[in-house]
């Protein structure tokens, strides 16, 4: 069916037994790889996120470096807030921030949902290079922010620790948060058809912030609109959700249609399989400041994970992204020790 | 017994059947009150908190202004950093920076197990006014950071989102770490012990980054020390735990010896209930960015969590700190609700 080589991760993906677990790391294209510090010297955040070749020289690094089992798109997921209406600056050492946040319905009329061929249209051509140049070695991965994470940037305007105006913007102004979170959900959803229609063999949804977020504001934040992307995506290609820290709601999670849900190291792979069900798969879920350790602590912690996971149903990941400071030897000891170590499991 | 008039806090933390359920909010002498602010206006951070006068006239506060069931000492978890001989800045609106971090073995050798008399003498003062001015209307909690989360501060140096370079010391360096993590221990259970001998009528443990941790890390770097903290003092007070996001070890924090355990307000009560089990006080767990929506909003919502929490072990609370821009009324609502539909439970 797939004419792509090394297809693991979509098998395991439609949940089919494989031969051993695959692997790939959050960021994997980042500030740790000496080769993405050298373009990262030459050209600016959005120049590398918008030239297609440039986003998918960096998108292959990881894939020939360290020899992961899909390769991820190398963008941002605030390219769908920029698409959209409005300037996100990338301040290299500090993080994002947005000049004109929205926090009135005067501010949302400043914004639309886009046409994503005209505003986005970089990302498909950089989907269609990548695999082109991978040429069939390991599935490409797409995503995009879960729309609470997104409306988290439009309306804090920079990063923060609790996102206390974005939640108190959807306290105080329900209905224009909820306009507002619409209109990323059908950015969204058009925005990961393209990735789809250019070749990305499956999406992630990484709703980084979903955690701040108590059980039930997630449902009505958050879930209900990944709900949508999930259903509009999910019949072409398998979805991955990330809500990081939302384990209280795996369960609501696994029923919405999704091929696989990501974990962070704060819930133990037996407990996030008690709570998510048998039948998907899940994703992660090494601490990765762990990666830190010596060698031969990663080798051991890395087989007790995968123990922990138990056969199948599992793809090899971090918690969350790699930091910059990881060596590269270390990145490799985790790929490596999962190849090795769940071909015997 | 207790010559308290309001003492529903300490007999709740008992597991006493009471008339209602007691109140107080994390940081409920702070920055939402104008009367606090006309203090922070004219004196430093750390003035505020080492001159008795002025930390007593704070931490009484909330209980003149909002009518809180408990007065909790207004200082901060880092003067026992300080104490130990680390300089500690706090920087009004950036927060703490300590400028010569501990990195090494050699910085370990700067720093002491202090005596906490001559070093921290000035809260035992604080607490013995507070104690006089309060004359018995309600009990005062005195607490201290877990030993993790003062590591934190005491590595990285400053705030983080995810205190990567102390998870890092503790991975790379684990002996240097634990020597670290037992210094900590033995100031604070000098210092608490110290405070209870002043009148502290109960404390808290604020294991603010406790949540960053696995379990298995949660239990090796931060619950080993604070249960020897717990262990030492709850002979003498009744000990609240509060760990921020560690919902997957409530059941291990259950399990030594505290009368109460803290949790947030992305776990249900009634979960938490099921994984602390059935004899302990749990406090929380408001979503304190909630405090911003309409005043007939918050009601209802505190409805919710009282109904969720059911009838007794309960002491109703924030799940993190009272935010700076909250209106007071706003406060005042949710304070109000608890005392008037508890009773009604």
């Amino acid at each position: 069916m797939s004419n792509i080589k090394n297809d693991l991760l979509l098998r395991t993906l439609r949940g089919e037994k494989t031969e051993r677990v695959p692997v790939w790391m959050m960021r994997q294209a980042g500030r740790y790889l000496p080769e993405y510090m050298v373009l990262r010297g030459k050209y600016g955040f959005f120049e590398r996120c918008q030239t297609p070749e440039l986003a998918a020289a960096i998108t292959l690094q990881p894939v020939d470096i360290i020899g992961v089992d899909a390769a991820i798109l190398f963008s941002d997921i605030l390219v769908v807030p920029q698409a959209m209406g409005l300037e996100v600056q990338m301040i290299e050492s500090k993080g994002p921030v947005l000049p004109d946040p929205i926090k009135t319905l005067n501010d949302l009329n400043r914004i639309r949902v886009p046409n994503v061929d005209e505003t986005l249209g970089y990302v498909f051509d950089a989907i269609k290079l990548i695999k082109q140049e991978l040429n069939g070695r390991v599935p490409l991965i797409g995503f995009a922010g879960g729309p609470w994470t997104i409306l988290c940037y439009m309306v804090q305007g920079k990063g923060s620790k609790t996102f206390d105006e974005a939640k108190a913007f959807c306290y105080m102004q329900p209905e224009l948060a909820h306009q507002l979170l619409q209109m990323i959900t059908d950015t969204t959803i058009a925005y990961l058809k393209g990735q789809v229609a250019a070749g990305a063999d499956t999406v992630q949804i990484f709703d980084s912030w979903g955690g701040l977020l108590g059980p039930d504001d997630f449902e009505n934040i958050s879930l209900k609109y990944i709900r949508q992307i999930v259903a509009a995506l999910k019949d072409d290609v398998p979805v991955i959700i990330f809500a990081k820290g939302a384990w209280h709601s795996l369960e609501s999670m696994a029923a919405i249609g999704a091929a696989g849900l990501g974990i962070d190291w704060c819930i133990t792979p037996q407990m996030a399989r008690k709570f998510a069900g048998d039948n998907i798969t899940l994703q992660g879920n090494f601490d990765p400041a762990k990666l830190f350790s010596p060698i031969p602590v990663i080798k051991k912690e890395v087989k007790q994970m995968l123990r922990a996971f138990g056969k199948g149903h599992h793809i090899a990941n971090l918690g969350h992204g790699i930091l910059p400071n990881v060596p590269v030897d270390h990145a490799r000891a985790f790929v490596d020790t999962v190849k090795e170590e769940s071909a015997k499991l």
